[in-house]
């Protein structure tokens, strides 16, 4: 078997490959060639940490195995460590033996940022030129560096609850050589897209911040009770996501439907517009929302590409298992 | 982190060892310092495999993890690997970091078999003599070796619905200088302990092949459907298992219970004997039933012990993840 270590995956793996394994596998997800096992999560009791499981099997791709780990809130400040932590292990599906093991915690971050930029490639208008940003945690970094290069951004704008971690996302901004300014949420009225990645429980960005036209990306969602946007906000948009199932319970449009402003029926995986089963936008006044929930079959599929580019440089660690 | 391949596990691992860290975890467990997550179980359309998950979180034993992988019915006819293929992987509760990793298919039949052993050393008669055997499989070679260590057995019989593979069991006893009998079903009257250890969907042993005293462990079924025993038996005895909502769902005495024979309540964790909050046997005439369906807190707890027997003799594999 090979052995990725976390501390290789950053030389390894690149954005587009992130990207092209994320967009892949939403793909054969919309075609039923991919699907995600039942999640596992458990407040185990020990250190507040949330622990758990999320698996799948790409019968395209022959990718299966899980992402097993999750999040120990006193690691940074107790140890130094990063608070999430997470390790991927891959199987041979024809024999059920075990094929790798990689550092999951990067590849968490760039999976993550693949997720919301396929989201505008296929949902965006083309002529997008502000791109706004609500939150800019050690997540948003990502996103914002991902979301550039998907179009032809020439401003970016960003808003987060304590405005001093802006400069987190105005760095990046400027590697990229794009003016950066900080606004009230009402100043999103100005962007074309939007990226959500906060851990709110209760929204920040409203339907009135958000124009005709916009494509918003909310990324922070991913547990009963938390939101970032107005469901109102999901009854104007036309709604994608990663994963139906989860969307409507534990993602973004969770909210919308409890409140009955939306039906299960109007999420659509974003899946279905890569493979072009679905138009995606329609017209240049569609607002359209991609609830990015997060699936294990995303941490799999850029687990296998970093496994297939460290077995390429020769870098992988081999052990006879 | 450490690793312990599949190879190396038969020369680490010993039958005491596997006794020691089961009884521990079934003790952990009925002292409310040990659970069992979850378990995912999908048949992923390939190969006809069976792939999931057995997680759990030890707080006495500090052990977190899972066991992965699952059944491939296809590996030893095409591929000449055993069928079922899991591996187990512990991680650092303190801080969420992979800790070893660990061959778990000798494993899984030590840890079954010491399960079936605790319960014989907690309930069964001490002036137990004869041991009595249904099913003769690779899993009841296990069961017989690891049983015959807990009294003074002077004789085996045994019983198989295939006769022909008897001998797999008869050799176990040749080598342990105890004599064997293939018997018919209701031959097992004169047995004091009864391993049922087959994957029936209907039952062999009948109540009244059961005489007053015996201690019955029931240690095949561990899915909806599969039944060994009569469940009027489960009516007769004194029912112990090692988890109660496997129990009731996909153990035994799931069919008692269905039927109104038994209620969840009749059902005790062994762990609460091991602990002497529950009496146990009561009388030379009580029937107790062992209801064994296997839990994965059973696999990081050898797979733990492993672990350190490895480290202490310094032949695990250490990778720098």
């Amino acid at each position: 078997m090979l052995i990725v270590p976390e501390r290789h995956i950053a030389d390894l793996m690149t954005r587009e490959a992130a990207f092209d394994a994320v967009e892949r596998v939403f793909a054969a997800m919309a075609a039923g060639d991919a699907y995600n096992f039942p999640v596992v999560r458990e407040a185990i009791g020990h250190e507040d940490a949330l622990y758990g499981f999320k698996g799948g099997f790409d019968r395209a791709g022959l990718t299966l195995g899980l992402k097993a780990g999750g999040y120990w809130p006193n690691n940074l400040e107790k140890r130094g460590l990063i608070n999430h932590q997470s390790t991927v292990f891959l199987f041979d599906p024809d024999t059920g033996k075990v094929k790798a093991m990689v550092g999951g915690n990067l590849l968490t971050a760039l999976r993550t940022a693949a997720a919301s930029s396929v989201s505008i490639k296929h949902l965006a208008r083309t002529d997008a030129r502000v791109l706004g940003m609500v939150g800019a945690g050690h997540q948003a970094t990502f996103q914002l560096r991902a979301a550039l290069e998907q179009r032809s951004f020439d401003k970016v704008i960003g808003w987060n609850y304590h405005p001093e971690m802006l400069p987190n996302i105005q760095k990046v901004a400027d590697e990229a050589g794009v003016p950066f300014e900080a606004v009230e949420l009402d100043g999103m009225r100005q962007a074309d897209v939007i990226i959500s990645i906060t851990s709110a429980f209760a929204p920040s960005l409203m339907a009135d911040h958000v124009s005709p036209g916009c494509h918003v990306a909310c990324m922070g969602t991913d547990t009963k009770g938390k939101q970032e946007v107005e469901a109102a906000l999901l009854a104007r948009a036309t709604v994608f996501t990663d994963e139906v199932a989860q969307s409507i319970t534990i993602g973004e449009a969770q909210h919308a439907v409890a409140q009955g402003l939306i039906a299960e029926s109007d999420v659509t995986q974003i899946g279905a517009v890569i493979n072009g089963t679905h138009p995606g936008r329609e017209g240049d006044d569609q607002i359209t929302l991609f609830d990015g929930t997060g699936v294990g079959l995303q941490d799999l599929a850029v687990a296998a590409a970093v496994v297939d580019l460290a077995a390429k440089k020769g870098s992988a660690i081999e052990v006879d298992f």
